[in-house]
């Protein structure tokens, strides 16, 4: 009978500074008191859908059966843009439709999207910018205190998604790219280790060396501290994925990386 | 029965680096093992009063009955200086009696202050710094327990309070200013659109266009993406104010405002 | 039988931009669903070792009884650096074994410390970067369940630990020095009001002044707002320690302090 779904998460760019957050989890309270608050980050750069919709699939994926989370970055609050409810076999994710939840329709789990219409759920709507508390909050809560998914619309199909990259194959060689840049500097890219142990088994070709920026790492890292401080180097991080470090330092500065750079495994 | 004000909230200008807050929660699930937090933000300015008290009432209308709002922005610590607590119809805020709760006392529903005194609730005071975790935590944690605000202490009637600039009128111009900029650098005028319908409704005059350091704006922004990127506007933000921004940009930045800045609106 | 550990805090470098801390929570809410979290801080100085173990300790203290501190400044995740339980007479501290519990073996009630081996209680860790999502909560979330200490692994005794400084008196000279400066700028020493105190019993000798860097303080000031706006000063601050701060102002810069300047309280 506990299958309350008391969790909600936040993944905004409204930073810690103002009232946002507080507003929207005060709403939630009113609705439901037993609801349970996590803040996976409110520090996504203003408007970086991207950056958003990869650290909510990077964090929400480890939170249990049941869990709602709402992600806010929305430069267009308030106009023609949807909210909507996406639901995995797992989770319930609260956003506006303008492709914020593209890595989790990546997700093989993913089932549908709901445009949210049910205006009677909402709080009265003053002014247009702040929909996160007077739609998503208010939906949110309502959710967690067991109303379906269903009843907040119509299931919609042409939702929003930008196109994520992945890793190409050419010859010899994989190519990817930096994908997200963490506090640390630390560039992630979305080449992961099994695809490289997935072209190995293919070709019998077991060595291979790493190239970015002119670059050339003979061999990853087993972990961060294995190099010299203020080495760069690479290692498989905690979700499987090749990324660029310097140790103890910061290799976005250091070795001057941005999202988009590309990296090569060059085979044999 | 369940009449447990077990919400408490933060507001303060402790930042979010050091161990201040910690402690203060650490304090109350001392007390209250059942007291649930909401951190309104710990990003005041230091020692800014007027944004904390700003941001205090944006974000606590929000909450439910019984919530405990605790307030610590608070540059006269350990001096004479009085704690307080102040009740509204609907919730408590704790503070010191420096004026930070000044958007609070014009509510409609508040009620009374009370001096907090009764010093077996405190904490043994060590130094004169911290009465944040000494005397406001445990205060907050017995309020919430059930012991009634005026256990803690007599009411008082000449607590502080600031001044809060209202709009003014003077024959056709409807003169404000800006008295909150959020992280986006929205700037947040003290001008409501209910202002604005007053005057219509009174004189008749249906048209009008706004100003600000020399610039005009000639009607309201719908939603802020209805500008192009980069574009300067005003809005109706979500709780009916006027607010100056850049679509997708930095107004405060980019239009060089500042808490104060006057904006004018110019009728007929 | 309310025997429960639920409350587990936080204390990391992590910073607040990232999916790591929303990740950690979330595979303890799958673990235990009454977990109950505080973040005590997670702008810890990427590494910083020192500034962790000093704050953790700050916060901890005012914890309740059967509260589980997760600590995680981790440099050298991955690598051969032990995962450890230190326990307490009542807490219980999950960290690496970096000296990151320096602080907390000071601790009278400090017990002993359990190296975590038990890895049926791990997520399957993958790669070598995120053993806070993969050990640290899920050890924390078992703990939490009520998992003995001791079931996570064998006691060990060398356990890795950083000299703290002690203040040294030298003929009428008492000499500490600045451990952790905090957000506003105040810088506080390791030099308390009980050692003064207790020099003063000894010697008979009432008189004192203090001096940093060339600056002479001739007394304590009872608060920080004793002095003008912007003058520098000693304070006692809430743990009973000297503080050197200016008022409503950032004693770091304005004088130029770090981390080791020294302090010196002259007697007689």
């Amino acid at each position: 009978m506990d299958l309350k779904k008391n969790v909600i998460t936040f993944t905004t760019d409204f930073g810690n500074k103002d009232y946002f957050t507080g507003a929207m989890k005060g709403v939630i309270l009113g609705i439901n008191p037993d609801a349970k608050f996590v803040d996976i980050s409110h520090e996504v750069q203003s408007h970086d859908l991207w950056g958003a919709s990869y650290l909510l699939d990077a964090a929400s994926r480890f939170f249990p059966q049941y869990t709602i989370h709402v992600a806010v970055v929305d430069p267009g609050v308030g106009s023609e843009r949807r909210p909507i409810i996406a639901v995995t076999d797992k989770h319930y994710f609260i956003a506006p439709d303008n492709g914020l939840l593209s890595f989790i329709y990546k997700d093989p789990g993913f089932s549908r999207v709901i445009h949210i219409t049910a205006d009677h759920y909402f709080l009265p709507v003053i002014g247009s910018t702040f929909h996160a508390r007077d739609i998503f909050a208010p939906v949110a809560a309502w959710l967690s205190k067991g109303v379906e998914a269903d009843k907040f619309g119509e299931e919609i199909t042409d939702f929003n998604r930008f196109g994520i990259p992945s890793p190409r194959t050419e010859s010899n060689v994989l190519t990817g790219e930096v994908v997200y840049i963490d506090k640390f500097g630390n560039c992630i890219t979305n080449v992961s280790f099994e695809d490289i142990r997935q072209y190995v088994e293919k070709t019998g070709t077991e060595s291979y060396r790493m190239m970015f920026k002119e670059k050339v790492v003979e061999t990853l890292s087993p972990y961060y501290s294995s190099l010299k401080q203020g080495e760069p180097g690479i290692v498989v991080n905690g979700n499987g994925y090749l990324e660029i470090y310097v140790n103890q330092g910061d290799a976005r500065r250091m070795l001057e990386l941005k999202r988009g750079e590309k990296i090569q495994v060059n085979f044999g």
